[in-house]
């Protein structure tokens, strides 16, 4: 046991080891093709210092409300992009005026954020989020191929932007989304190439190029037994002869992915201490002073239909054999609340320390902290 | 339009109405036998207000955690139980201090709160949770009948309550809770049947009365459609004629039965403004200023396999007819943030208020509200 565990308010925590950000984002980077920038998408941990340190690492901030923008700005970001359907005035307002980027989602979201900025006596920054006619293969969440909240129909993209060139706005470009968390490399390239192909189309129909094109995201990372990570490096030189490929038009457009989870999942570690251990039945429960009020998506309560483990040990006991079939619950009086379900683990007693892996996106911040009065997890950057 | 509703700064807000709590009080105290008592627990709605007001109307408050007992002491309850896996030392020592009863969840538990007690030089008041040999048939959340981690295992717990008598504890009795949220009376009638003939089993196996047997409670709320009601003056009048032949050993015993989504749930309706109409590919989205980070379990992430629609107007066109079939959607920027998919609606418009009812339980404290950067829902008791 580190000393940090000896001490028992160490628990709940998150701690998130910016080292392994700092790693990713290298390797991302010699995979991409040169002039391909990196977008940290905030709202996968919008820890206030996790967005500093992504302020210096990468080329963009993408946030989803006024409050990220907030965050975002205080960090000392300067290239900030705002998506996120149901914008309301004062946030599209408050974009104009940091000068950030907004991705319209709508026609009519479009009108409010010309008017807004016709009232500042301002040049808003506006792109286009487009619903692309295709989804990306095997994603945990699709987010194009049909009907969606999100973003423009591909097919009445072209209007929109012409409507913009117009009015004098300053069209930025295109943001195209078409889903998230997928493991499937190949079907993540195919989907950048779509991407670009779609860009190309859409560009030629508006007449101009676009100044940048934000390919989306969609790497997943290995949540569950079996799953493996993708190939980056595959990505990024199959992406190298899409980008040689390209459509003319798209000769002085710039290009960017939007990474969330990607970057930061792998990072963060949720620690959580045994409080009772109990035997019901035949069967024992490891009960912690942590749970769904922090690690909702452990939990399995959150976008998931089938209920698997997240990558679980005892972190003061690392290494050891495995003794024992466990349960490991929360202490919320509900029966969702459970981080690991029949596990094998080295045993475990009161006072030793879970860890529950996997936990630097959609952790702390998606998760119902005040649920049954508890407190919210202590949330701690490293090797920053 | 109500005067409220139209000023923009109304939404996202929760609005509870306590009459209809007082009215659903009437009722089961019209239904139950004399002398069962009705406590609250407070989980299912923590805010402040809602406590106080249900102090001066039920007979108990039932917490889950150290916060909750906080809100429930400082809303002037009395009678106060704590239930709950992984009770800290902290918490046992509140909960002794406070003279609330505590029922244990396992025998080291119990040992625990026995040597807090002794450090303070306190008796304290316990209670032993039974984990029963049988389940609520039919319940939403199953609770008992097979291993669990809340409470003792029946067949133990006559060992531990003879423990805590000879101690010099205060013992309390017995909390047998067998699951939640069912619609089939008859399985709440059987269950609570059942209940009492284990209460009075393990009594007999203690050699003592049990001062009070709190009977859980399970009864649930119609969310979705074709869901009934249960039937209130049956289930009162089968506990009648199970406490009257009753073992004679529970003779001096009082009965409490505990709810929490029942009492609360019907009361609250959770209003969400229209931000954005959209049209994708022959769909209709009406994007809104709320969504799951207020009301997670209408968005069908929390507790449920298939998304169902909870019941869902226009707030302001309440009696008018259904025009078009729309998808409401929240502001977050996610797939899951769904309040209503492919529902049946009068027109609606940027500006107008979707109201999404059965929101006054497990809706704002079990949300995630801080997800995405965007802020907690208003709330607001009124009628108290």
């Amino acid at each position: 046991m580190t000393a940090a565990m000896e001490h028992s308010d160490v628990t709940p925590s998150f701690f998130y080891d910016f080292g392994i950000v700092r790693e990713k984002v290298a390797m991302l980077r010699g995979a991409l093709p040169a002039g391909v920038g990196i977008h940290y998408a905030m709202k996968a941990n919008p820890l206030p210092a996790m967005v500093s340190a992504m302020v210096a690492l990468v080329d963009g901030i993408d946030v989803a409300s006024g409050g990220e923008l907030a965050v975002a700005l205080k960090a000392g970001a300067v290239h900030i992009s705002f998506a996120g359907p149901g914008k309301r005035d004062a946030e599209l307002e408050s974009a104009i005026r940091a000068g950030s980027t907004i991705n319209l989602e709508s026609e009519t979201e479009a009108t409010r954020a010309l008017s807004i900025a016709e009232r500042l006596g301002m040049t808003p920054r506006l792109a286009v989020r487009v619903n692309p006619d295709f989804a990306l293969k095997g994603s945990g969440m699709k987010m194009g191929g049909g009907a969606a909240p999100f973003g423009v129909d591909a097919e009445r993209v072209p209007a929109l932007v012409k409507r913009l060139i117009a009015t004098g706005a300053d069209w930025r470009g295109f943001h195209i989304f078409a889903g998230s968390q997928a493991l499937d490399s190949g079907a993540i390239a195919d989907t950048q190439a779509a991407t670009v192909a779609l860009a190309g189309k859409l560009a030629q129909e508006v007449g101009a190029t676009p100044p940048l094109v934000n390919l989306g995201g969609g790497f997943g990372i290995p949540y569950f037994a079996g799953e493996q990570p993708i190939d980056v490096a595959m990505i990024g030189e199959r992406l190298g002869g899409v980008l040689e490929n390209r459509d003319s038009i798209l000769k002085d457009s710039k290009f960017a992915i939007e990474l969330g989870r990607w970057l930061v999942g792998e990072c963060g570690i949720y620690l959580t201490r045994v409080v009772d251990r109990k035997e019901s039945r035949g069967e024992i429960f490891l009960v912690t002073d942590g749970g769904l009020h922090h690690q909702l998506a452990a939990s399995g309560n959150f976008g998931t239909v089938v209920r698997r483990n997240y990558p679980i040990a005892v972190a003061n006991r690392f290494g050891f054999d495995v003794e024992e079939t466990v349960s490991v619950v929360g202490c919320l009086c509900t029966p969702l609340d459970r981080l690991g379900d029949q596990v094998g683990l080295p045993r475990a007693d009161v006072g030793d320390v879970i860890a529950v892996f996997m936990a630097g996106a959609y952790g702390a911040s998606a998760s119902p902290a005040s649920f049954l009065g508890h407190s919210p997890a202590r949330e701690v950057l490293t090797k920053v």
